[in-house]
């Protein structure tokens, strides 16, 4: 028997839908009949791409900054994130009317850059180090006495990402399967214990890129596994797991699947023209792991979530 | 007063709307808070770039096809057409079992004959002019005995894609105004005919590419003006208007704006990068139309019919 984990219930994801509800939009979930005879399955695509801020991290920051008590938040709120998470943020942030302080490698993309500044983020540079980036957050955390929200290592992140998935349920029906991609496993976390709570017969699948596939190497060796030097065209995908995201995909989580980034490149481009919606790598990661396993797969009904659709429109994989 | 006119009644929209439901997407209505803060007015896009064979072009056609008696449609349907019209007649002539006889130029896209193929169209490829479609058309009628669906000058067809805004209305609630693009008309008749049937008080509005304005100038003339030697980006759109969509326009519709294929890349590229959809230049035209006209339309709540998203990804306006 697994030991007892820390993870929200599952009023605290029906309270995080109910509360970030006006601030987000219910996104659409979408079919392609060419891409289910291509699987040879019948696949719902939820449209987190679609998202406000262009990512399903609109979910679970909109849940941190809205569930805080009003004393503790005035101060604002701050990260370290290089990306989707930092536009979330401060996005949140604004809805609010607090400040939202974030820290971000100088190499960032422009792209995320503007976006951050787009919602009135306030921008402290850093080394693109990780030890960098922490110390950087503990400087500007001293000064301005802002709340620290960690991009997917807190419970009411985990609670936020998964109202995505209890969405797609009640929009798609019965489904076999839900696949989500693994970075952080903020999403894949939510995602696990809403099919747990909403829909127990669903079977939750990841995908993970081969080179970055610390997820992976943590499920199947049963401890904790450091992403060391990642290499992957899914920028979202390279963080580490955390202490809390962990233990939930360790118990709620069937399969990891891994691919390559020439996997990812092809199921993003397949997405772009037989489904007209720009993702992400990351977000082509889950339907690029189905496609190399579409013999497991046949005949099912099976959920996919495109987490999100920030890319720089001048670099792209086929290019 | 004007004359009577030649037009599909209210029943010919509903029963083509619930004709048509098996085989084509209900498309989501999506908006974006950013766009809305630029133009400063509420939009509500319509997201037929989303619709099957990635165009509104699915409901004419499969109204067409799917309307026609037994006897009349078996020896298949036959059109001829270098876009969206083309791909969408292969797919609903396959809905109902038929052949699909089209009349492509050799110089059409790659993907657009591609996508032609898939459906299991028969294509002919002839010479890039008028004269010699017709001809070559002709002659597949005289070899098959196929029926003829004209992309736009068609009742059934103009009644098929009117229901893109019968939705739109149904779920953005009242609108002020509707954008649509102008080419040959379908689109732009049918929807002005859904408004004063569905929502009486909304008025709609075409967005042309100034390269190709000849419905501009068969407005403003008030007498046809054929569309000769056009030039633009949204090539869906370089098209003359039919017999029967010019006076369903010139009386129903209340204002036709021009814009610059430099406007059209722009609006594409907003549409890309602010709410992740992938539209073609034509698809681009109202928004475009929008945008240079804000001030008009300030405060308002405005409806955008997106017509389609087949764009060859390695040749975008902005490379």
């Amino acid at each position: 028997m697994s030991a007892t984990i820390i993870a929200p219930v599952k009023e605290d994801i029906l309270a995080a839908a109910e509360r970030i509800e006006p601030f987000i939009h219910r996104t659409p979930v979408i079919t392609s009949k060419s891409i289910d005879q291509m699987i040879g399955a019948e696949i719902y695509f939820k449209c987190e791409n679609l998202q406000k801020a262009g990512a399903f991290k609109a979910r679970g920051a909109t849940n941190a900054v809205m569930s805080l008590p009003a004393d503790d938040m005035k101060r604002g709120v701050a990260t370290h994130s290089s990306g989707n998470h930092a536009a979330a943020l401060s996005m949140a942030a604004r809805n609010r009317g607090i400040p939202a302080f974030i820290v971000m490698p100088g190499n960032s993309s422009k792209v995320k850059i503007a976006a951050v500044q787009s919602y009135g983020g306030r921008i402290t540079f850093c080394e693109p180090t990780l030890a960098a980036r922490e110390e950087t957050l503990n400087q500007v955390l001293a000064q301005t006495f802002a709340t620290e929200i960690h991009p997917y290592n807190d419970l009411r992140i985990i609670a936020g990402q998964a109202t995505a998935a209890l969405e797609l349920i009640e929009d798609a029906g019965p489904l076999d399967y839900i696949f989500a991609p693994v970075g952080g496993g903020g999403l894949l976390s939510g995602t696990s214990l809403s099919a747990f709570y909403f829909s127990p017969g669903t079977k939750v699948i990841a995908g993970e890129p081969a080179g970055a596939d610390d997820a992976y190497q943590s499920f199947y060796k049963g401890e904790f596994v450091p992403s060391v030097n990642p290499e992957t065209i899914a920028d979202g995908l390279r963080t580490s797991l955390g202490t809390l995201t962990f233990p939930i995909i360790k118990k709620y989580v069937t399969d990891i699947h891994t691919v390559s980034d020439f996997n990812i490149a092809e199921a993003m481009k397949l997405v772009w023209e037989r489904m007209k919606l720009i993702i992400e790598p990351s977000a082509a990661t889950p339907l690029a792991a189905l496609l190399k396993n579409k013999a497991r797969y046949s005949g099912k009904r099976i959920g996919i979530i495109l987490s999100g659709g920030n890319v720089d429109l001048a670099k792209l994989p086929w290019q």
